[in-house]
């Protein structure tokens, strides 16, 4: 009976993950559903991203948070439009909650909208809210053993950001174990190592963005 | 109608979790639900108990997992009582999912059971699983945001412990915040400042887990 509820959830919520996919389509906007487990560090990377790209991307943030407007705040302070969806409780955003909230961004002239997951590495993988790809922020303090005991959402993520890698000299992280983890999950997946603290690698992670936005620009839309 | 269901899965699953209470009752044992964000350290705090209170205390453990069985293979070589439950997918542990396992124990030769849960900050605080206390981990790395955006499993747990606290020196992480906004949270918690690769802290952690045995062994029981 669980099992059938579940079904029935997903198949509502896919439905309308198609719909803002058909808007995000048409607009020719790029939107990624960037998802990690709590204090990840998936916000100091949006702060590092809006900071990088802002001069010359249209951005827009959606965060998702069970509680509090902290990340909106953080993303705010860069002069970035941003909206904060409260999810109560919840443990992922869904299609609907997404949608519900669009029509306070200006659609008519936007790049690329980033929708920051609520931290959980398990929930929100399952859970599509209408984006064109998924990323995963693992930080290297969690440990390396994470790709093989949480391996849907490394399976669903176009890109893996390996963060806080200034930290590796203090862990007991092995770089090349969990590489072959995410490799055997999802091969020839795009895998950086980064550092929101001292900048490394960073200049990947916006080089794939700009990438992932020109593919839409080339595809066309109403935006272009 | 979502409501409705998760409103009685709710139900049905406290009705099976005071069946396990009850047979912890009986027999005299301290039953643990340990949480946290997947690599808050949980595992790492297991393996240090079970070397420093195994020669004194009959202890077993049961681990919550996604998928594999690292965790439990970790604690097994210590020469404990383990056993893993594999939740395949699913983001919590649940008290028909303990009590399936709990007849591969023996219960009549037992002091304290700690049933470290998925790693997971939001969901395993919904789902009581016949525990006499929770206990959360948050990881240092994690961030001091981490009370106030994820509220509940600090309000449900009777301990907190702050981990990897060698790392202080290396992240902003603002303890007297932290703390501040527990206390908020949990007036009166007992939060522990730990680090499972120096020893700091771990002796206050022992402490409390032996008072809740010699608690329980007041109360009478089989076992006692």
């Amino acid at each position: 009976m669980e099992i059938q509820v579940m079904e029935d959830i997903l198949g509502r919520n896919d439905a309308i993950a198609a719909e803002n996919q058909a808007i995000f389509a048409k607009k020719g906007i790029f939107a990624l559903n960037l998802m990690g487990s709590p204090g990840a560090g998936k916000t100091a990377l949006l702060e590092k991203t809006m900071a990088a790209l802002k001069g010359d991307l249209r951005l827009a943030v959606i965060e998702g948070d069970l509680f509090t407007s902290k990340d909106a705040d953080r993303i705010a302070a860069y002069d970035v439009p941003v909206i904060q969806i409260n999810t109560s409780g919840g443990c992922h955003l869904d299609a609907a909650m997404v949608q519900k909230v669009l029509q306070q961004l200006d659609l008519t002239a936007l790049d690329l909208l980033i929708i920051e997951n609520v931290g959980n590495l398990v929930c929100p993988a399952e859970f599509n809210v209408g984006e064109a790809a998924k990323a995963v922020v693992l930080s290297i303090t969690e440990g390396d053993d994470k790709p093989l005991k949480y391996p849907l959402v490394f399976k669903e993520s176009a890109i893996t950001i390996l963060n806080k890698v200034d930290l590796l000299p203090y862990t007991n992280f092995d770089m090349a174990a969990a590489k072959k983890d995410i490799a055997k999950i999802h091969p020839q997946v795009p895998v950086l190592e980064v550092s929101c603290t001292t900048g490394q690698g960073l200049d990947r992670w916006y080089a794939w963005l700009r990438q992932k936005v020109e593919e839409k620009k080339q595809a066309g839309g109403e935006n272009r």
